[in-house]
Formats: C-alpha cells, sequence, structure tokens
C-alpha cells in the first residue's frame, strides 16, 4: 500500500490537503506536517510517520521547496527501502501522485513531474492574438 | 508598481502566503483569496482587488491549477491591460516571482516559470549511485 506525507514551512501542507480534499475528497493514506506552527520536532514528526507503514508499504513524501529546512531533513529518510521525495511540488502534481494506480513508483513519480511541470502555465501567452513578427 | 494576488480553491492561497512570510517576511502588496472557504463571491473579490491597483500598476495573479474553477475566472480579466495570470504555481514559482525586480514583466514571468520547473525534483534520483548501466 502506499501512504503519502505532505510536509512544508507553516500552513502550506494543511492548504494543499484542504485543496486536494476539494477536488478528490478525502483519503485516509495521506498526512500532512506543517512545520513551525507549534514546537514539534519535525524530525519526530516524520519518524513517527514512517513507522506507522507497514515492512511492504511505500511512503511518498512531497514538500513545499528543495533546499529548504523541511526538504533538507526528508532528504536524511533516503537510504531507507520505500521511502520516496518528490520536492517543490504544486497541485497538480499531488493530485496525480495521489491518484495513480501505475504500480511502479518510481516510474509514475517520473512522469508526473514530467506531466506537473506542463501544468505550470503562463495563461497569457494562451490568448494572445500572433502578431505580425511571427510571420 | 507590482502588485500580486494569489487564489486557490479553500486554504491552498493562505498556505502559500504563510509560507512566503516565513522565508522571505512579509509583503503588503501581496493578496490572497481562499475560494470556498465561506460564501464570498470570487468574482467580486478578483474585481474589487484590480480596482484597488492604480491605472500604471500591474497585478500577477498566480493560482493553484489550469482548468480549476478560480483559474477559469480569473482567465477572464486577460483582456484588460497589466494583468498576468500564472496556473499552476509552486512556492519556488511565487518566491522568485515576487523578490523579482526584472522590469520586463512577461520575461521576468516566463524565465521564473523554466526555473521553478527545474524545481520540481525526484530526491531519489539525487541520491542514487550510478550503476553499470549508465556506462
Amino acid at each position: 500500500m502506499r501512504h503519502y506525507l505532505i510536509a512544508s514551512h507553516g500552513t502550506l501542507a494543511q492548504g494543499f490537503y484542504d485543496a486536494l480534499n476539494a477536488i478528490i475528497g478525502s483519503k485516509p493514506e495521506i498526512s500532512i506536517i506543517t512545520a513551525y506552527v507549534d514546537n514539534s520536532e519535525i524530525k519526530k514528526l516524520i519518524e513517527k510517520k514512517i513507522c506507522l507503514i507497514g515492512a511492504d508499504d511505500e511512503l511518498i513524501i512531497m514538500t513545499d521547496i528543495f533546499g529548504g529546512s523541511v526538504n533538507n531533513l526528508c532528504m536524511e529518510y533516503l537510504n531507507r527501502p520505500n521511502i520516496h521525495l518528490i520536492a517543490g511540488v504544486n497541485l497538480a502534481l499531488i493530485i496525480s501522485i495521489v491518484i495513480s494506480h501505475d504500480e511502479d513508483t518510481k516510474s509514475m513519480i517520473e512522469n508526473c513531474i514530467e506531466e506537473a511541470k506542463k501544468n505550470v502555465i503562463y495563461c497569457n501567452d494562451l490568448t494572445e492574438p500572433k502578431g505580425y513578427d511571427d510571420f
């Protein structure tokens, strides 16, 4: 079984979780860590989540930003089996990850990341008519 | 002057705003719309924000997901001058947009989007040793 953890600075993980619920409904296998909102030690929260998953389960951790303290802490757990870490997620990426049933997790994550990148869009470019310079 | 609006389903915009504050500090020119959290009509909130900016000002709207109802509503305002709309933002993109002093807004946004895409990272790929298949 796959478990999911959204971890961020402040309430961003809660915001992702709420938006996710609004769009696809609640999924009990998704947890969040909102770092620095209270005095909880982030490492302990991550380890608690890891301990709770079964030996044959997988955990996909999704963080707000590469190089941030939350992602840096999560990097320390990548030597453990069945832990996957994605940094810099947007909502489209989280949705595609949690609804995927693709059995090859690594390949699934890589595909979802490529698709999510296409969904970062400067919408003005979609509406501008082509000018004479284009000919 | 540039103004910024982060708009999302639910509390996600608030989460982005909080994380932004935690990383770069507060900026009064950033507003948020958390759609469907209460009964506020989203169109009225967007129009209120547009009315408040000066004739020579710019508004950069950043939404959670392309194709979502919030972004769809914002698309209706792209015929107005000085409004820019980006869909599918992540935290790195919002940070780079709001700290940029590049005067060419269109070019700045396009560059920030390309950079943000590079910051969506499958971190397991950074730690895996190269196997013989790579040679």
